[in-house]
């Protein structure tokens, strides 16, 4: 019987701050000015609704005297969630990884990716993984913490692309020349842009023949990068066949000695 | 004997929160609107009722003024549940990612999965690992936690899937007319589908010869995908062969020199 | 002298927590409903006496006003369990691996196992680790806390196993003969099984020769896996030799020239 | 009614601790003399305001006897911070590693970098992730913390870069002839730098060549490094070739033997 | 001087637990039932004892009213003892895994053991490390740590060890009467095991030759494993040559082809 | 009104203590007798500072009778602080390192360091990370966390190095004079040390040569390492051809068969 | 004032305390018995005083009723003992790991180490770091805490050490001969030590040689053991050629074909 005075002003406190959370939603001026998109802000009236709550509950506690408990329980509380926080670790991880890879879109659905050793397109972005298509068309799952955790290199982002392949001609050619006519040929390629322009460079002076280096540029918009690299291989070939560049297979000097015996 | 009321008061407590606790299940209302799923809703329920009987058991017991015990009791809980859950981390690593993988079911009993260096089909999913049947035959044990945080590629979930193989035809071959050639012999080929269609591709100069990849798409529903390949390498080789394409052994040049001596 | 009632209840309170420990083993329904198995249900069992006898013991310390003892040495204890939590915390795992190991039993005494790199028959599992004979009569360790995160494959558990083999052939030979004279040839040969059938699939087109991959099922209670491999190897030669397919050895072409001052 | 005064000067102590943080932020001499930059003085600022309005409410509390709450509050919310930190940590790291970055600015935009296996020029730095363009076209997301952590090759920062290639001269010649010859030929090449001069070094005694190291450096900021390597190559080779130095092919000794039954 | 009776009760309290944990080793019927080994015992018995005087001491100065300091150090202590953990962790994890390797035993000093990239004779164990004696005649120290998780292949445990190597015969042999006539020569030889028996198995069609694994059992307490390996090397190579059975080199087919210009 | 006094006093003590800070740093010969470096000890003697001033503060605040305050500030202060601490983990390990490391200096600017796979030349040391220039140009930045736990191979501290390099000379040819030949030409060549003296090992029976190892000793502080290796390189050539040496390429026996059907 | 008598005991029980912790020094029975070495007994000599002087400052801060301001400082102080300790982890373990290793002294100065992928002879060992001298006459620095958890190999601490190389020799000669040849020659060489006895194994049937593992033991204080390999190399070299045992080159046969157009 004591208690009911102060039992009425407990009720009344947690009223007030359940009422106080309720309102707080309406304040958009608050949230608004702190920049956050919708997402975010949605998740800060949640918390700010949930610690409001909770605030006005342990007042009312502590007016009925309950002072004890409430720390108690206040202090289980902290060390339960960090145990469960320890144990939940991976699954937080990811959703946490997922939220944020949502928010920022380094990607595009469709867009294709290389992931450590995956590579393919991206189907769907779950709030555990990351599912993708590889070309070969397999389903490949990355939890969205390796994602978020990995060098991701996106072939897709930027429309222009280079390619490059490796032909190595005989060490008698005219290696000025041979440069002159593959990248000729190159720029007359549909699909291979004209600037930045196609080159032959060359790359290392190889056992029986010099490596030159074709590369050239593509527009993934306009043309298949995979179909045009196939495409440009097949006419540095016959370029060079009709020009006459010889393209040497491996050589090499034997000196040749009979066996003593015989 | 001075004790008596406040028993009798805090045995009441606890009956009412115990009575709070049955009373929880029935409130359908509240669980059906998270949304949540029925095994995590009966999880939730769980919590909540064991929460409820704890608070009971902690205003009884601090009605009859055993706060410090209370208090002691708590704080020892906690310590020790973050002990324990650091010994028990991977039981309960693999335990909930054996939960949330049964939610979810990124596969289905019988897929055929690539996890790591592992290649098998699901066999069953239990709260510690997941069992694949290697395709020799054998049993293969992943720990849930391990499968959890892999990247998974599934071979089935998607009827369709590539088969490519490498053919390297001499460099003197039309190359076009090769391209043409393979293309058409695999699309009449039973089991590779005609959308998206067969293609072979340039990869490579190689030193000897031009490396084409075959490549086309096999329904696994209908079709067995590794017979489908073994079929489509047999039909190349055959439909090269009668057109006269050919397919050189590596080819090196020697420049023979005689032993000084001899 | 002041003490002395309070000291007599203090006892009782401690005697009757003791009590209810010795009686709580006898209470088999409530262990029972929990459908744990009997191992889990003894250590359970064990838990639940030690923290009725400790709740008993803090009670009675709170009634002789030792309160802040009682706290002080609790949240010490708490803490030297969490160092000495980490100190042990290998030798937890494993024991506790161990336990779980023993329960599951996802193998028997004698299996083949393949764990890392070690391949070998389980020869017993202790309390810290699995004790495997190899199969060049070694004894090797592994940890059970490795053994527990590792992936396992057990050649034993299913009964029929699949050998396989690679057979390289001439590249003017009629495959399709080929393939079919070799799983008529396995077909016959006893231990290997009818269903599944032996295959014989190409998986590459080689430089000189077609791969071929060789497959049968061996059912390993009946017949001797390695030795039935060893005679499905002898018996495709010696098929194919009396067929006249060839298996070739690796062939190049050279280009002789001569050297320059010769 | 008894709390009123108390009241009124909790709300006091409230009010002079806000007005003080807000008057702190034109204590500019105070934070100019620590000589932090402007940034991390902002953060400060920031840190140091919101300590001082919450310890005016933490008095304001206390004053109104509210102190068991306070404490309650206080050190869950010290344990939720834990929990938190350890769930955000990359997150955290990453923004961090990001802010630090910025201010020591140890590359610029367009700057060519080498991070792990990654190799391209700086798009941006955002708050989570460098962004470079690889050589080929492609965007590479590298993680601050990644970045922050690993070892950074800068090509750009330094305008003078090296080019080495290796050549392999016949053992017959002479070597401080071609040393020399190569030498001078590198120090007439255009894009090549004269201090440090050209040097071509023996690096080991092949099979049957003398391994040749060639080295010269490129003002990057007059020369693209890649088209005078390019151009060195074809420049060495054409000197050695014009002056007679020989670079063999592999070489090796052939003893014959007839088989013994023909 | 008030303090006096207090001090004396104190000083009367901690001799009482002094005592007690003097008398407590004499208590072996309480050790005995617990089933430890003597060293474990021992541990225990000193963990005991501290524990008591710890306790009396904690009592006394409780009955000074010295209460806020005991939680004080307790708690410090408690900390200081979390961090001096985490430094010490190595040294610790060595001496509990150097105490549980003496308590197991699971290799005798002499005993050849395999750990990691590491062979040899087993030459001590002191508390932070294992020191082997490799083949070469050099000491190898291993932490206990590591010796404790790594998997350790011990060669001596098992008398009987199997040897393997392989020989590779000519693709026109008869090879089931190779596989005869090389079991029955090992069989012969001084020091195989006739059970299990020695065996000559197939494991490859290779490029030119039929891949033989020849295997056999050394009881290693009569007779040296290496020698007898070396022996049986010999012995399978001599009897193969004086039956006949070619062991052929590696065999190639060369498709010669003039160069175009001679 | 009342708290006057005491406002007073605590006050004062706040200016005791303030005080005592500041003629601190003047008690020099406390601080001299430690036998820290001037560094170490300025550290030291700002943290003095700041814990008397600390102590002042909160003793003034304890006689304020602000108790609760005070503790639960600083629990929340020291969990706060235990969180930020794993936050700022990676940025207080480099400054921390970067702090020994230049007390120690294990290394002088311009040093030559091999730091994992980083080779190149000290340019400087900030708090974050080393700064070398490889010898290729190009800046390599390595965090001081990786540096501090890294092996460093410093190949300038040192003055004398030894340089190393193979020759395989015939299998006929006399070894002793050889050796004796090789050496007396090292020990002539300008920049090579007479002590320790050059030195030829032979190291293996290769499969057409016996390999040797040449080796000598360089004072860098005169003469340039990779300059004399080469000079060491081109003499050891010249020398073994003038003296007749043979250096075979490499060397096999071919057994010729005619194709059967030829 | 009224605190003037409680302050004249504080100072007295810090006085006292102080005087004590001066005095435990003499107590050297205490140490004597506990067996501990020289440093580690003044380490904790060190740390008993610490603690007294502490004990003693908390008992006078209590009796002063500085109850709570002593639990504060406590609590925070533990807990900044704990995060500091995580920061300074790095250098504490190498600093204990240093203290360690010149305990137990497990190599001299001189001695010839191999660490990881690091060999050298040791030169010094500071509280940080060892540092060796490689081979090449170059500094390797190795923080103390790797060579602590490391595989340390020590090949001086053995005086007598195995060297091992291979020959193969022909597959036509007598083996049993060779080995007994081989056998003798090594025991006549110097420096050869005569028990353990030089052996010559079989080691493997290579393709066209049968490979010999030659062994013998050298006593390093009295021959340099890499000159007695040399020579030993030499010597089976010499011994083979003069008794005319063939060490061939590798053998293989090829099967010649003309190309089908010429």
């Amino acid at each position: 019987v004591r208690y009911s005075p102060l039992l009425l002003v407990a009720v009344g406190v947690v009223a007030f701050f359940w009422l106080l959370a309720a309102l707080i939603g309406r304040w958009e001026a608050l949230f608004a000015r702190t920049g956050l998109n919708p997402l975010l802000r949605g998740l800060a009236l949640q918390l700010a609704r949930a610690a409001l709550v909770l605030v006005g509950l342990l007042i009312a506690l502590d007016l009925l005297g309950a002072t004890a408990i409430v720390t108690a329980v206040l202090g289980t509380a902290g060390l339960a969630g960090l145990a469960v926080g320890f144990a939940f670790r991976d699954i937080v991880e990811n959703y946490l990884a997922g939220v944020l890879l949502s928010l920022r879109q380094p990607f595009a659905i469709g867009d294709l990716l290389q992931l450590g050793e995956v590579e393919g397109r991206v189907v769907r972005l779950t709030s555990r993984e990351m599912v993708l298509m590889t070309l070969d068309g397999n389903h490949a799952r990355i939890p969205n913490s390796t994602v978020f955790s990995s060098v991701m290199i996106n072939y897709t982002r930027n429309p222009r692309r280079r390619f490059t392949f490796e032909v190595g001609v005989g060490t008698d050619e005219d290696l000025r020349a041979a440069q002159r006519l593959g990248a000729a040929a190159l720029r007359a390629l549909p699909g291979v842009l004209a600037d930045p322009e196609p080159q032959l460079r060359i790359r290392d002076l190889g056992d029986s023949s010099v490596i030159l280096v074709c590369s050239g540029w593509v527009d993934q918009r306009e043309a298949d990068f995979f179909k045009v690299r196939s495409e440009a291989i097949k006419l540095i070939k016959e370029t060079f066949d009709e020009a006459g560049v010889s393209m040497p297979e491996p050589k090499s000097t034997v000196v040749l000695e009979r066996a003593p015996s015989s």
